[in-house]
């Protein structure tokens, strides 16, 4: 019979259906698509005129804005879905309808040079500078009394959103706490308020002392598959730290978040055939207290299924493989077997 | 600049970025796939021993159940999501987490014995007898406790979910009210509680009287673009009376629903070249008391665009159309042009 489980956090129930596996066309992977040819990408090296004027890049000593000589380049995307960010949201009404302007911060983190190489390939080291840079732009636009969330995210593939092929992250500042981050904080007081604890750190010590869901762990991170999974191989990394920020990370928490986080994606990688992907990291809102009862962390979904009108109806996700056997195959990846050596770290 | 809109009845914000759409990849239409060939469509007339025995069927006078001769055919879906219905759900706790047995029904309404013809194609008379199968199947349920909520949904092409091609819509019966449907009825209450009036009948006043997200109307129903629409050309079906339930429409109220749901998907279909949709009929809750402050209606969400890490960590979509476009272009859709044939309603 399907099990339904309900999410810790907030309370949403999923519903586990693992007979419907069966059906052939759930795990179908499309072949690869190139995106975008390198010669036209606007992310390559040598076409940086081809977007906005650089915002911050990690870049060679003496080498000149917006020219060749970066690592990492963050550039506010050309198309916005919010913005600008210079002025108080304002708020209009439609007949019964509200409507605000859409300020806010749309920028994409370009990942490196490389056209091809993403967190699977990219060096551990070079990883914990994108992170470097991701913590820079939260913290540019922290101070922007007009933005009260920030969110980074990254999409992988083209079933998964992802127009240009170039990896890039992307982050969002938008003029309220979006609703899903809205229901993890309100279930982490809830939580509180009844266990005198914080739901996250509940969780790991249970993911911990049980096993069965744990992908990888590090010194200061955890990588698991939630108890109710939405999606297969769905993976959650969390600090073990209790802390409610993702941008108030010390410098080996860094290297070791870019650690965790090349590890997960080189095991989705090899053990997957490079899935399309989505995640995103979850912090407490931009003007919270310091006190905030949120624990951040980063949440990663394949693609591999398609969210249809019972999902759009009713807001449950059915979800066709345990988030224990997504574990343990992830696990059992072998990350230096001699067929998968695209999925392990190269020298950049 | 993007602009916010706030849904009327559930409070949530969409945005509106018509800028992205410039980006080429968004309405990308990928050709259409034969999913399953007819030979081996267990839905085909002569394949009825390759689903589980018919429930109910709309079939000639004298033929034999799971046998040719049918109209309509609904069976249990042979890989159920939620299921079986015959027990109260038991729950258990696994560590600090909370399961339920995944107790329900999960139905395919299989729509005719055609492989290929769907709502643009079949026969307004035909669409009314799925209709009120539909209804006789919610009606057959409601009486048991252990289904909290009955959901009919129809997924319409290989990207929105639809893992057989001949025609189907699908009724899911669950333990518990689900949380899109939760806040629907939260917001009508709350819309009820401060303007003494049903928000859908003040939506339907105030589309009429504007007029620019109208789409069709019939003598009985609206068809909407609604104003916090979150895809281009998400359409609503509105019945014009206020009536919480479905399954409790008139018979001229079935056959006119029937005419409004043919006549917005030849739209559709013949202006967007059959693109991919999922539909839901969003109806009270079935153990609710007969005066629930609710109204039924049809959303219709073509899948054009893809909801990615942006939409995943915040609940919030970004839609490239404005509704009044969608309309607008919807409404000046010519159904009779000489080319569109296969999209007008065709002798069945």
């Amino acid at each position: 019979m399907p099990q339904l489980r309900q999410d810790l956090v907030t309370g949403r129930w999923v519903t586990i259906a693992t007979e419907r596996a069966r059906r052939p066309s759930s795990f179908s992977r499309a072949p690869a698509v190139a995106v975008s040819p390198a010669a036209t990408c606007p992310f390559c090296v040598g076409h940086e005129d081809m977007t906005p004027p650089e915002v911050l890049a990690d870049r060679a000593p003496g080498t000149l804005p917006n020219a060749p000589g970066w690592e990492i380049r963050v550039v506010p995307n050309l198309y916005p879905a919010f913005g600008p960010p210079d002025r108080e949201p304002v708020q209009a009404r439609v007949g019964p309808y509200e409507t605000m302007d859409g300020v806010g911060v749309h920028e994409v983190l370009i990942s490196s040079p490389s056209h091809t190489d993403d967190f699977a390939q990219l060096p551990v080291e070079h990883i914990a500078r994108i992170v470097r840079a991701s913590i820079a732009r939260y913290t540019a636009h922290a101070a922007n009394p007009a933005i009260e969330y920030l969110l980074l995210i990254n999409n992988h593939g083209k079933e998964a959103g992802a127009s240009l092929e170039h990896p890039h992250s992307q982050l969002f500042g938008i003029p309220f706490v979006p609703p899903v981050v809205q229901e993890e904080l309100e279930g982490s007081r809830r939580y509180r308020a009844a266990h005198r604890a914080c739901v996250f750190c509940d969780m790991i010590a249970w993911e911990e002392q049980s096993g069965e869901r744990v992908i990888l762990t590090t010194d200061h991170f955890i990588a698991f598959a939630p108890f109710a999974a939405r999606t297969p191989f769905e993976s959650w990394i969390v600090p073990r730290r209790h802390a409610a920020r993702f941008e108030m990370m010390s410098g080996p928490e860094q290297e070791d978040f870019a650690r965790a986080l090349h590890e997960l994606i080189a095991r989705l990688v090899a053990g997957l055939n490079d899935p399309p992907y989505n995640f995103y990291i979850h912090t407490a809102p931009v003007h919270s207290s310091p006190e905030t009862d949120y624990h951040w962390h980063l949440e990663l979904l394949p693609k591999l299924t398609i969210a249809a009108g019972f999902e759009l109806g009713t807001g449950v996700m059915i979800n066709v493989v345990t988030p224990e056997s997504s574990a343990e195959f992830l696990r059992g990846v072998d990350l230096s077997a001699p067929g998968l050596t695209a999925a392990t770290p190269t020298p950049h």
